[in-house]
């Protein structure tokens, strides 16, 4: 790996990968040169970084000849195509989409909790789902102190986990119930603006969704607990962007909430809320925290915590976690 | 009581209280003759019930002469201060506010739960906290079947649990944005417009709101299960009625899914859905039912579901669980 990589972004145009532009500028990545792949579609449209303006190249097979990092924000069938064209390219893949993320032997990282899983000759690094990221650094610091037992959450995801068109329906639907319009659902399988729709991907044959699964089986893999206790529901709600969640945390040892706000504001990356304080999802927009608040007892167990997670899913969920990943790639091996 | 008596909505103006006067005419609710109280500013206002036109007349210490059953739809305050007016008076209080819950001897009914709470000689009722409400019936079928171990609640409420003039605020606040004008928050501590916000009521010393402790000690209550192991975290969601819970069951016995939804399928009041259908906030608001959907088995604990519960808070959260206490009453004691 060069000290100044030529780095791609691939699917550069949706929202995750237009954040990806922003936060290499915000984070000042170290790069010799940085390209910007979308579909034919968008091929031709400029974009701004730094002081110049990059313009969108058609992705195909040879896209990936003299990269060194690409930053995959394309869908699972896209980058199961495509990753290993710029793996035999020689790029190391860092790739935002499901397709590889439960794969053996492929690390699944959230830098403030096992960025040890790199090696140098990693040539692939899955970035986790978005209420993955957010939810394994706070439980991490909880099984270090206290032993995680067992752990139930449910989500309030915000429609920009699902991409550009399902923003726009949001504020469509709203709009046009505004004039007296009729509601049409296309991206949604149900109409969202005022309303909650308790299903998050495709269902499975257990009744759970996918998104479900994603976060019990993410969070296993990247605790490094693959016995760990835990279910989930994940409910999309009408917010544009971040995602909540409510945890409630069974331990093993007992840990106050006033030991766990310490523990958490001493953590890189968390923002820890006083107990009549708490981060709500239009406030964090826009962040790069996890922000942790509604920390109290659950006497429902000998040892147990309500928590309330909000990051913003688009930044730490997705675009912020892929950069810091290639980041310390590039600081530890280059 | 009389087998038509004379009833009373107070607070008639309201969310509720409009409700109440639907529900009435809706369930053929026997009585002699309404009447409509409400403050001063309300006076005179004219309603539809029947055939006919009421009018609002201003409530006052004198206002219980002659009633039979009054319908409390007022705030804490002010049925704290006219529900021993009505008792004294001889009518039967059936009470909406939180304020006599709790208190001894005061039985606290949802009618497919604990009607036999009711005796002939009771003159005061209190009605659930809409989060309990859709929640109870679905728990007392488990505990008679499997047992409860224990329960984790996390809420979606609608606001119209906080009355007509949090439905204006997000109305208001949503057409802002949209126009581009500033947006204020005075019923809600925050912009609820495309927001969720994790706090329902005041805080309490122990880091819980006012409306988590109504969801357990309500429940614990209800259910006559003083020792109940049970937490929830209570949030409040940008859409206008009904109210949605992800419920997390540990229970002492096995009770699988399809058991489950056999055995609520028989149950009064309750409708199930199928395990890749589900009921959602908007599309059952104005129904009565309690709805029941995404019931899969938890495989964190031996016995363990995961449920996702919707409910009018208008309607079975409030007006008609009050309505349906009423008809019981009439039918048994006149």
């Amino acid at each position: 790996m060069r000290k100044n990589p030529v780095i791609a972004i691939v699917g550069a145009t949706g929202v995750v990968g237009q954040e990806m532009l922003a936060v290499l500028e915000e984070l000042a990545m170290p790069l010799s040169e940085l390209k910007l792949f979308a579909s034919a579609d968008s091929a031709g449209e400029y974009y701004k970084f730094k002081n110049s303006e990059l313009t969108v190249e058609e992705l195909t097979e040879k896209s990936f000849a003299g990269i060194d990092i690409a930053l995959f924000a394309t869908s699972a069938e896209l980058s199961a195509k495509f990753v290993p064209l710029a793996n035999a390219a020689g790029a190391l893949a860092i790739d935002n989409s499901s397709h590889f993320r439960m794969h053996d032997g492929v690390p699944l990282v959230v830098p403030e909790v096992n960025i040890d899983a790199i090696k140098k000759d990693t040539l692939l690094i899955a970035n986790p789902n978005c209420s993955t990221i957010q939810l394994v650094p706070v439980l991490k610091i909880i099984h270090q102190h206290a032993g995680l037992k067992r752990v139930v959450i449910s989500t309030y995801q915000s429609v920009s986990g699902a991409g550009k068109a399902a923003m726009d329906e949001l504020w469509n639907q709203t709009l046009n119930i505004f004039n007296q319009r009729d509601v049409q659902s296309d991206v949604f399988p149900r109409q969202i603006a005022f309303n909650c729709i308790p299903q998050v991907d495709r269902f499975m044959d257990d009744g759970y969704t996918k998104e479900e699964h994603k976060v019990i089986d993410e969070s296993r893999k990247i605790l490094d607990l693959p016995e760990l206790r835990i279910t989930s529901t994940c409910v999309r709600v009408p917010v544009f962007v971040s995602h909540a969640e409510s945890v409630n945390v069974e331990m093993e040892r007992a840990l106050s909430p006033v030991e766990l706000m310490k523990l958490l504001d001493d953590a890189h990356g968390i923002d820890v809320y006083d107990a009549l304080e708490y981060p709500s999802q239009l406030d964090i927009a826009g962040t790069d925290g996890i922000h942790v608040g509604r920390i109290r007892a659950d006497s429902s167990v000998p040892h147990g915590l309500n928590l309330w997670i909000v990051a913003d899913n688009v930044r730490k969920g997705a675009a912020l976690n892929a950069v810091q990943i290639a980041k310390v790639f590039v600081e530890r091996f280059a």
